[in-house]
């Protein structure tokens, strides 16, 4: 009796709402952006190059480009053909180097197929690498120095400082071991004095590590991964990954109550609905907070770009140094 | 009476012969370094660089500089004064950046009070960098790319592999996070698809961490922190510390009762026993397999020096390329 009248009184899971922190990082960038305008007479400027046509691709440079605007950072967008050569692409990437009004140069991924990436990251001066993948901003960033770092997973860090929530001591553990998330995240994470425990495809007995984590970070790149089952009761989920979810069937199985009838619009709107790594009715009877899938983790990502490339300009031209984040 | 007859049949812990392993790695080395010479004349080169009077470094220095003597690495010894600047110091860096017959170059640290290590190591030709501390090859390393490896991580993964123990799936936890040792060890340890904890000073509940690992690496600092109850019955633990025991009655409560005899009469001769981050006689009676202090890491550290630098030697001068360890 006791025990159900507990669970009856359960608190609803927290959302936590990573769109409401994207505006307020945004609103501090452009003010930051202002400043150096007036007392320095700089604008921080962010070259965007994208190679070939891929669909999604082109979606997220228009957005970055079109952030960019909204924070009074200049954008350049280069946008090359599939036929482009890695020559071609290094030489370009050789020029922004070279120019110095430019303060971050980002190479939307993935590269068309058979262009050795490694080589294209590597050529982009560390000091503009602002998606933070040049190998010496990765190393840095391990070794605890002053580093450019990768958008996700330093959003992800603002996301739980932000809310709250207390990352030293705690538990975490990583779902997925990505150079892009899961891999910075934990390097991130272990920074901030978290126990970090890293999973990917050959963890045997996921959940018996899941299930132990404060904070649940899962970066997987599959649709509902995640089950109750896995989550500690009471556990921060951070679900970083980015499904579609087509039929109305599958959207009614994972949705509760409260949303599915919105989700099964969209889907009748747009053919397709976003979902995360994380089966979210089953999250939300267990989780304390949760980040919503779209909502969440997502518009932090381009608010940290925006970040990142003001950080670069200031880093850059010696204006108030050492304002960079570890 | 049954789970008593199972214990009294408990198999007796493994040890894991590290001097033994690191004798076979100088020899492979050593034929390297002979075909180097006759196919294309040449000679591998380590530059090993002191500063000050530390009595350890300068023991370390001199068994680095012996062992190369004994698998044909040319070697040179710079043992600067404590008063040395860091301009001085990064002058000597740059001209054996610039000496092309100089394949490897080693600052040995900790470098004296005050001076920036970030600094110096930054400077040293990642190429050369037989110590794998440069920013860009711990970035490489975290990005699974071909990179000099730091020496003790290479060296502990090197064991467990001729060892015959599988890394792939086992839960492997890291006690400790140094730039040296801890930090990438994991990283390797994840390469090689391990689920990895990183546990440090913040971390609540260590045994609960550790006594899930099947894998348990102790880099710590802390005689005998790691205790029995800490380990997982039938781990592989992987001790890294080397600590100095002086007091008798202290090594009669760590050392159990073949080997106790033999660390007290050490104490009496030479002042001292070394002992590691693991209890020994307790480990000895949980542990799986063990590596004895000393005689275990300490020997294969150097071991991997010698073969970063012929592998360096190889990188550079693009002599059978593509060798080189991840």
């Amino acid at each position: 009796m006791a025990s159900s009248s507990i669970e009856k009184e359960r608190r609803p899971t927290r959302v936590l709402d990573g769109s409401r922190v994207a505006v307020e990082i945004k609103r501090e960038v452009a003010e930051t952006v202002t400043l150096l305008n007036r007392v320095y007479g700089v604008s921080p400027r962010l070259a965007v190059v994208r190679i070939g046509d891929d669909q999604a691709s082109e979606v997220y440079v228009r957005n970055k480009v079109r952030t960019s605007a909204e924070v009074g950072i200049m954008s350049e967008h280069f946008a090359l053909p599939a036929t482009t050569t890695i020559d071609e692409l290094l030489n370009l990437i050789t020029s922004l180097n070279n120019r110095e009004e430019v303060d971050g140069i980002l190479v939307q991924l993935p590269l068309p197929g058979g262009m050795d990436s490694a080589r294209v990251l590597e050529a982009i001066d560390p000091a503009k690498d602002v998606d933070g993948f040049h190998p010496i901003n990765v190393g840095r960033l391990a070794q605890g120095q002053l580093a450019l770092v990768p958008c996700t997973p330093a959003g992800i860090i603002e996301l739980l400082v932000r809310e709250g929530i207390e990352i030293e001591g705690a538990r975490a553990c990583v779902v997925g071991r990505s150079h892009i998330v899961g891999r910075p995240v934990a390097a991130l994470l272990l920074q901030r004095n978290a126990t970090v425990t890293i999973c990917h495809s050959f963890t045997r007995d996921l959940s018996s590590a899941t299930s132990q984590a404060d904070i649940l970070i899962a970066a997987i790149g599959r649709p509902a991964f995640i089950r109750g089952s896995h989550i500690k009761p009471g556990a921060i989920v951070v679900d970083v990954g980015m499904n579609k979810v087509t039929d109305e069937g599958a959207a009614r199985a994972l949705f509760n109550r409260e949303e599915v009838e919105r989700r099964v619009e969209t889907i009748r709107k747009r053919g397709y609905t976003l979902i995360g790594d994380v089966h979210p009715a089953e999250a939300s009877e267990v989780a304390g907070a949760l980040t919503p899938v779209p909502g969440g983790v997502g518009p932090l990502t381009v608010a940290m770009l925006m970040r990142n490339t003001v950080d670069a300009c200031r880093c850059r031209r010696g204006l108030e140094e050492g304002k960079g984040r570890k």
